[in-house]
């Protein structure tokens, strides 16, 4: 844990805001006042995109400890629709040149970078810089180096930093995560994951355009996988091997289509996923030493739905998993709970990306991989 | 079609079996005189262990075409046993000293090859060369050197060969190569299979020994995946490559334990499997344009359990996998239907499972394959 300083104490002091390493050591009470007392954090999101609009603004009318204050947007149009449909203040409005000034706005807590996935080590270190906390969306960047400039920057400006992995505050996926942890049905053996969808909408989109994602199926939707291969564990894999297919390069002209990979764990388990732009594909099975249990869908906007060899069939209210994220995030900057998805389980998953970009580079060659715990929060 | 000599069809007419190549020619009435006026085939099994006493004796029972008429051993117990319980004559029981001696022995038409894997070829040749129809249990051999000898030997002696494929005949099987084959949910864009199980018996088990089983699991539940795939495409695949994990090296001395592999195929599908000695699986999944199907369990020995994307659940009348596929090789044989698994299906599995074991053992580096539609039954 980062050792504060008085004067970055003083700084989040005065906004209230405590990191948890702080808290141990003061009164609940007298460490909360400001925002506990009823207020939220006041969250802007950056890029208004259609996750934005249909899933984090919506989302955000049922959170309770944060609400949509602000928006940062290219787009002069959206600035009206938006303000109006979320009673959002002009001076809450910023668009890509001005958003620095965002600094000087005391309604924004934290910045939610919704951009394509070259934009966001900009925005959210310029976010950080700001003295906001941020949340940047999945995957965190297109390289481990970009990860770990946010992270820097994160950690200078003693600002809290989370990805948008809704999936880690989704009921299920906990249920899951609790199987692994309490060895429910023994020690998990195989995980069997997948995380596709058929792209074929417009081919300008910028997923497809390697400049502003990064890369194809696997930093979208491969993510996933990789995520659900390590909670599916309960541990980082030690090694990986991937392959790429090809089959409408005409489409997809410079970003990966359909990508498989498998994973060794270092107490034997064994994964194997496939990610793919060009076939679907939203489950996780993982079969034990005593029995099996399985999330299909594992990583749609839910409900998601589970079941187990017990014959149970997993169900939990439903409410948006981004809701329950950005509220994780929220109580952890308020209260000190625990960042669900730091910013060091994105920066694993990057490694782990650019590991299985090499192998394929290397014709499916096993890398090796150093995490240690990096990234997994029980 | 191998063109049959005068002696061989004399040989063929004496005991009435016909191949489907003289069929045509003929009237069905003529030809089929002797074994199709009620009787049955007279199948000897070679080799006694769990597979012929659990599953074949008993399925013989329910067989319309075929019978359990001899059996060969080397364990002299277990004749009387076997004797008493399936009404067999002594004069049909072998050891594998005379089993040559079945040349002359007319009760018996199909010999069914149940030994570890490394004596199939040594047994299904000796069959062959005793004028009995064969049926060499799964996989067909060690290598593929020595389904070419088989396959040799049957076209030699003017015998039918069939691989002990019993998925094949299976109903849950056929529907999904029946969707795969009349598109019902458009073109299978990614085939997802595993097939596995825990071993935990005796460590000096045939299948833990590679000079009786020429491999571990990859031998063993792998060319369950390597089917599944393949059926689950309605192709073969055009490359492979595959990954080898090993936890248990003090019980899976020198077999393998758990292998990943992906195949590629010509028309842009994609496909991965796992079998493993140390974890479960057994399921076939097929993600296509505009839909799913799924059978899981999808090669246990029954009932199998198919679910689609349309909500359908299947449901066929279940009897067993094996009386049905000895039932479909004993009305290949006297009716020239098709042969479900045929011998060139055993040997294009084996060519799969030796570029698996090449890919392993070059670091995961993807093989090339040129099998064309070899053993594709449609």
């Amino acid at each position: 844990m980062k050792k504060l300083t008085r004067r970055s104490f003083n700084s989040l002091a005065t906004k209230g805001i405590l990191g948890s390493a702080l808290m141990a050591n003061m009164p609940l009470a007298n460490a909360l006042t400001t925002k506990q007392n009823g207020k939220k954090l006041g969250i802007a999101l950056v890029g208004l995109g259609s996750y934005s609009t249909y899933q984090l603004a919506p989302s955000l009318q049922e959170t309770s400890h944060c609400y949509l204050a602000g928006i940062v947007t290219g787009t002069k149009e959206k600035e009206a629709v938006w303000s109006k449909k979320y009673n959002i203040p002009s001076k809450n409005i910023y668009n890509y040149e001005n958003f620095d000034s965002i600094v000087n706005n005391k309604d924004i807590d934290v910045v939610y970078v919704v951009l394509p996935n070259s934009m966001h080590a900009d925005f959210c270190i310029r976010a950080a810089k700001a003295g906001k906390h941020v949340i940047c969306e999945k995957p965190m960047a297109v390289s481990v180096l970009e990860c770990d400039a946010i992270i820097k920057a994160c950690n200078e400006n003693n600002v809290k930093l989370s990805v948008g992995y809704r999936m880690q505050s989704d009921p299920y996926t906990n249920e899951v995560k609790k199987y692994v942890r309490e060895k429910t049905f023994g020690d998990v053996l195989f995980v069997s994951s997948d995380a596709g969808y058929i792209s074929k909408g417009n081919p300008n989109q910028w997923r497809l355009d390697k400049s502003l994602s990064g890369g194809g199926a696997l930093m979208n939707m491969g993510v996933y996988s990789i995520q659900t291969s390590i909670y599916g564990t309960g541990q980082n894999p030690i090694a990986v091997s991937a392959q790429e297919f090809s089959t409408r390069p005409d489409y997809f002209k410079d970003t990966d289509e359909t990508i498989t990979a498998q994973f060794k764990f270092e107490n034997g388990a064994v994964a194997h996923m496939m990610t793919s732009h060009n076939a679907n594909g939203n489950q996780l099975k993982c079969h034990c030493s005593n029995g099996w249990f399985e999330l299909e869908p594992a990583h749609s906007y839910g409900p998601i739905s589970g079941t187990t060899s017990n014959g149970d069939i997993l169900k939990f209210p439903h409410k948006r998993q981004q809701a329950l994220q950005m509220d994780d995030f929220a109580k952890h900057i308020l209260m000190g709970t625990k960042n669900v998805a730091p910013g060091e389980m994105g920066k694993r998953d990057m490694i782990i990306v650019e590991a299985i970009y090499k192998s394929i580079a290397e014709g499916g060659k096993e890398q090796l991989l150093s995490l240690g715990n990096m990234g997994i929060v029980s």
